[in-house]
């Protein structure tokens, strides 16, 4: 019995929480683009809670964009992260982080929740709540 | 064309942010029963992370019997709420609570996040992610 699999458990089978982990690891660490360049499916979709251009993010391209965009825009000065947690194939990670906009000048500190659905191991959906 | 209203922003118009914002102060005055009692649709659903028997409450009847079943089997020595955190009809909210299980005898300290869903100024569903 030991070499038979579990069709629900076999090679397909995502430890939510062990990437739930790393990727608050990631973020503690300071690494945020290394969460998406670590699990963004091809087809992510990322949803902002706002009404700006980049609210809905269809694709790869397109998130890695908006992120891009985000990174070039402002200076970090301090970020980390809490959590995750966890129910079934989603997770929610808390980002606070101390951030200067180049442009306004204006120092915000953030504090979002971001929930991702993930799916073969890799993130299909992130939505960003603030 | 003042007295005309949008059919997407008329009399059906909901505030998310004043809902989640409430949730929050009635968490953190202790009055998590308020909670259900004002925001709960006939039809909610409920979702925990785990697999129990009480996995997915189906209905009012059923999801307050959870809330009724929990109370009576903890003691909660103290308890908070952050945020809340908005995404369209969307809103979570971080609970940590200070609580002792009365069969185990167990101290615990929940640290969850609960993610709301409203439509109609009601909470159609809630998950729960620890």
């Amino acid at each position: 019995m030991s070499d038979e699999r579990d069709d629900d458990f076999g090679e397909e089978a995502v430890d939510i929480r062990a990437i739930a982990d790393h990727v608050v690891a990631l973020a503690k660490a300071g690494e945020f683009e290394a969460i998406g360049d670590t699990y963004w499916d091809e087809e992510v979709i990322s949803f902002e809670a706002g009404d700006g251009p980049m609210a809905v993010c269809d694709g790869i391209a397109a998130v890695r964009a908006k992120s891009e965009w985000w990174a070039s825009a402002h200076e970090i000065h301090s970020g980390t992260a809490d959590g995750p947690w966890v129910n079934g194939d989603q997770f929610a990670v808390r980002f606070i982080m101390d951030v200067t906009n180049k442009d306004s000048g204006q120092r915000i500190q953030m504090d979002e929740i971001a929930l991702y659905t993930i799916d073969g191991g890799r993130i299909i959906e992130e939505r960003f709540f603030y």
